[in-house]
Parts: structure tokens; sequence; C-alpha cells
């Protein structure tokens, strides 16, 4: 009896798997492994409290795929579609126009703010609550349309298992996006294992006001804050209130994030993800509209960060198709 | 061996004193109580998954002193002190005049919103970094004028049993205060237990750049949010995105909070605290310049919110003076 208890303890452990098994060997698991060792060893010099293991992720095309366009792209155009016959304006209007008539590169010029107009425009005056719901039905009914899966198992399986590693060696794991944080709270939980409280995004201003009596937080057609670029630091000062010790990005967009946590003092650590791969998922980085990785990239030798190439260093991109 | 280490084991529990024991019996404490076994039994139809047990908590008067005026203010005199030479106008101009000779009546006037222009000009251009620094320079030093000791020893030592007693339950603790945030959280998590990422308060306007070669946060003299009244429920959507199931407060500047919380479906706990008690603190409601009460006041029994009284409901109100 005793015996098998003792067995039936470790078991787990003696045949545990790889916990970054869809990374393969090279020079950026090595570094991933060798940074939390060293962060984690109370004897190690560079050794930091959990309290202050912060790592930071974009989501967009660091931990979902944003090709051929960002994800809540497709979600703004449906809600679009489904309004303009009250809004006969925007066929003739930019950013409506090219959302409308699905011109990739007017909308790619647009950029992150283009998407807060269309955000604002097809989403002023809902509640907090109503939108998430409707946020919460559309992803999980959208399909992508070259994999024809919903978008929230066009995750990438590597990233999933990165997340859960730092989480078991005591970090507390952050998203830091330029998406909506009300598009992406109501699934991040059950698809990333981050809660709510631990996403931070761009944001439409929010009113409180009763509505028929009813205590309401109505999404107003104003924009409050851009996290992105130079934003990507304020926003994580604004809502962690502590420098991270390990920023995951994957375009120019990330750059002042992983700088800002590159230039902390003791030991950081700044990756960068490449696409690189058409075959298995996409290959952009300079001239994309969506993701463009150009300085960033220049700069990661001189910065110290790790550029990862989906190609070599992952074994899998996206996780495994649910059976049915 | 055996009965030795399950004695030991048991112990702790068999003598453990009353978490809350610097309150008195009574309808306060019993409603407390009664709200944690409710939620927390997984047997119970108002059952809350840990996740959701979010507790928020207002600062000035509800955690720690803000009588004869809030702590922040006293902070900011200090530094308008040390500025004025640099700043003549300022003798002349309001609000600063008024915080300069002291007019406390002129102060109380300019509400939390004079406070944030005083602690604009007072702070604008310096560092994230060197802003809690000076913070925590002067809140480690500082003296409360009655009471003369630091104002991080004037905390509520009941409130402080009601925090941890939450978080022994599972409840995620989380300050919502009108005050600076980054005034707070140098020190909430050493005097609070309330780590930085649960701080929620007023914020400057941040700018992200390279100051010599350096990447700086710089606090801009530009107001960014005012989280107070109406403001709070907004600060805890953008900043939890999670509806609390408990909060406490004391003014109000609390009233929505109060009001938000307790209007979410299941189980709800809305707590107010009256300072009815002048000689071991204060008695002060309807007619004070800082933490006015007299809306939430009136409204508190058609409200269903449990109002504290200091005088009666707490044994204790400052923990012991810590010994040389």
């Amino acid at each position: 009896m005793r015996i098998l208890t003792f067995l039936l303890l470790w078991l787990p452990l003696a045949v545990a798997a790889d916990p970054l098994a869809s990374w393969n060997d090279g020079e950026a698991k090595q570094a991933i492994i060798e940074f939390v060792a060293t962060v984690t060893e109370p004897d190690s010099p560079d050794f930091v409290p959990k309290a202050e293991r912060v790592a930071v992720f974009d989501n967009d095309g660091t931990l979902w795929v944003e090709q051929p366009f960002y994800t809540q792209l497709a979600f703004v155009l449906e809600r679009l579609r489904e309004l303009t016959d009250d809004h006969p304006d925007w066929r003739k209007e930019q950013p409506f126009k090219a959302a409308l008539e699905g011109d990739k590169a007017a909308l790619g010029e647009a950029g992150m703010e283009g998407l807060m107009q269309l955000l604002m425009a097809t989403h002023a005056g809902l509640s907090s609550s109503e939108f998430a719901d409707i946020a919460a039905d559309w992803i999980a009914t959208a399909r992508h349309s070259r994999f024809e899966r919903p978008y929230t198992e066009l995750v990438y399986q590597p990233m999933l298992e990165l997340l859960a590693y730092l989480r078991e060696h005591g970090f507390k794991t952050y998203i830091v996006s330029g998406g909506g944080i009300a598009f992406m709270r109501p699934w991040t939980e059950r698809v990333y294992g981050i809660p709510p409280e631990q996403v931070v995004g761009s944001q439409i201003a929010l009113d409180y006001k009763l509505v028929d009596g009813e205590p309401t937080l109505v999404r107003k057609p104003e924009i409050a804050f851009i996290d992105d670029k130079a934003g990507k630091p304020v926003g994580i000062q604004r809502h962690i209130g502590r420098r991270p010790i390990l920023a995951f990005g994957n375009s120019d967009g990330d750059y002042q994030m992983l700088e800002w946590t590159s230039a902390g003092p003791g030991r950081r650590l700044g990756l960068i993800l490449h696409h690189d791969d058409a075959e298995r998922e996409y290959a952009y980085d300079r001239d994309s509209h969506a993701g463009r990785l150009d300085k960033a990239l220049d700069d990661a030798e001189t910065q110290g960060w790790t550029v990862v190439s989906m190609e070599r260093d992952w074994a899998n991109v996206f996780p495994a198709a649910p059976q049915d």
C-alpha cells in the first residue's frame, strides 16, 4: 500500500515529458531554460523573488496568428457589415471604406489607430458586458480563412508551453497587446491561462452610469489608451507597476516593451518571434502591413534580444486539432 | 513520533486566535463572517470560485487615516514648499496658495482634482522610479501631527485583519483609491500585503522615452485618470476586468464603487466605515472636506450596505506601536 502510494506520487514526475517539447533544441530554447534557471535558483547572484518575476507577451503574431490580418479586424468587419445599412457614409470614408472593401493595404496603413476607429464606430453605446458577450460569441464560432479552425486554436503550441513553464517557475504572465483589452479578456484565461486582470491592451473610454436604473459601464466612442509602441511600457507601468524581466514580441510595435524590459538591472530576457515559415504558418517581416518587423530585427543583436525562428526553433506550430 | 507530528500539525489551528480579533461582536463582524462563509462553501448556492473573489477597498479613510487632511496632501505640501522659490506665482494662484497657507477649507473645496493639480505641479518631469524613491523616502520619515506616528502605522488594525482574512479565504484584495497610484505602490505591499499590480488609483500621464540614452517613463503634467466617484467602477473595469463581490469604502467618493459591486448577480457585500470616534481617531461625516459621507450614509439601508461604526465595532483602531 505504502509503496503503491509512493509510486503513484512520483510517477508523474518520473515520466514527465519535456515541458517545452514543441521547442527544438537550439539557441532559443537554451536561452529560455538558462534564463529561468538563473533567476529562480535561490543561490544565484541573479535570483529574482517570485513577486518580481513578471513576463510580458504581445498577443497578435506572438501568441496567435495575425495574418492575413489581425483577428480583431475580422471581428470588426463582421460587426461593420451588420451595421452598414444604418451608416451609408461608411462606404465613402476611410478606414470604413477599406474595411468594407477588404482593402488590406489601406487597412494596414490605417494601423492600430485605424483599427481602434473601426472598433469605436462599431461598438460605441454597448455596455461592457454586452460587448464581452458579443466578443465571446464571435470567437466561439468564427473560423480562419486558410486554416479553417477557430482562432483560439490558432495559438502557438510552443508559446502555450512557454507560458505554462514560466508559471510553474513562479512567473506571473501578462499579455501586453495593441489589441482591445475587452476583446481579449473573455477568452484569454481559457486559452492561455491568463486571467482578465493580467491582460493589458488598448482601451476605449468607459462611462459609468445608471441605464434604466441599472449600474452600467457604457463603452464610449473615444480612445482612452493605445497600448502599442511607446504605449506598451506605459501600459505596463499603469497596470503592473513593476518592470518585467522577460518580454516576448514579434514586431516593431514591441520594440519599446523589449527595450524597457531589457534595460532594467539584473538578468533580463528579450525574445522576438520571426515569422519565417510560409509552409506551416506565414513568412513576413519588413514589408508586412500587420506585424511589421524591421528595426527590432536590425537591432536584436545589439540589444541582446533572442530571435526565435518559427521554422528552425519550433517542432510544432499549432496545437493538435481536438478529436471529435 | 506519529502522534507528535499529528499534534504539531494541528496545534496552530487548535490555538488559532480569532482572525478578526479587533472586531467587536456585532452586526458588522457577523455580516463579514457570514458572507465569506456563504461564498466560499462549495455546497452553497452562493458559492463563488476563487478567481471571482474580488474585494476592493478604498484607501484614504478606509484603510488609513485621512484627517486632518489626506496623507498625500501632506506629502505634496512638503514638495511644494521645497519648490516654491522657483515658482513665485504659486503664492497667488489656487490651489497652490491654499496649500502653502494651509487653508484647509479652500483645499477641501479643490477636492481630489485640486490635489491632482498640486501633484502634477510638484512632480512633473520626474521619472517614475525617481518619484517612487521620493514617495518611499517621505513615507518612511513623515509623522502625523496628532498621533506622532508614521502614516503607515496609522492604518486600521481591523482592516489589516480583514484583508488577511479575505486572502486566507481565497479573495484577491485590491485598493481602489482616489489617491495617486504611484504614491501608494511603493509601500502597499509591505503595509497591507497588497502588491503594486493590485493597486488602482488616480494617475498622471506617462511618456516613454530615452533620457540620456536610458529608457525612462517620464511623469507628465497632465491628468490621465481620476479614480474617484464614477471613475472607481471604470478603474475597476480597466485594471481588473471583473466585477467585485465585496467593496469597502467610507465616503460619497465610494458610492459608485459600492453601487456597482452590490448590483451584480449573486451575493455581494458592501461596507461603509463611519468615523464616529473622536476619542480614538476622528468623528466626521456630512460636513467634512476630506471623506465627506452624506448620500452613501442616507442610502446605506436601501442599498443593503453595512455601516461599520468605528466606535462600536472596532476593539482596536491602530496597530500597537512597535517596541524599540
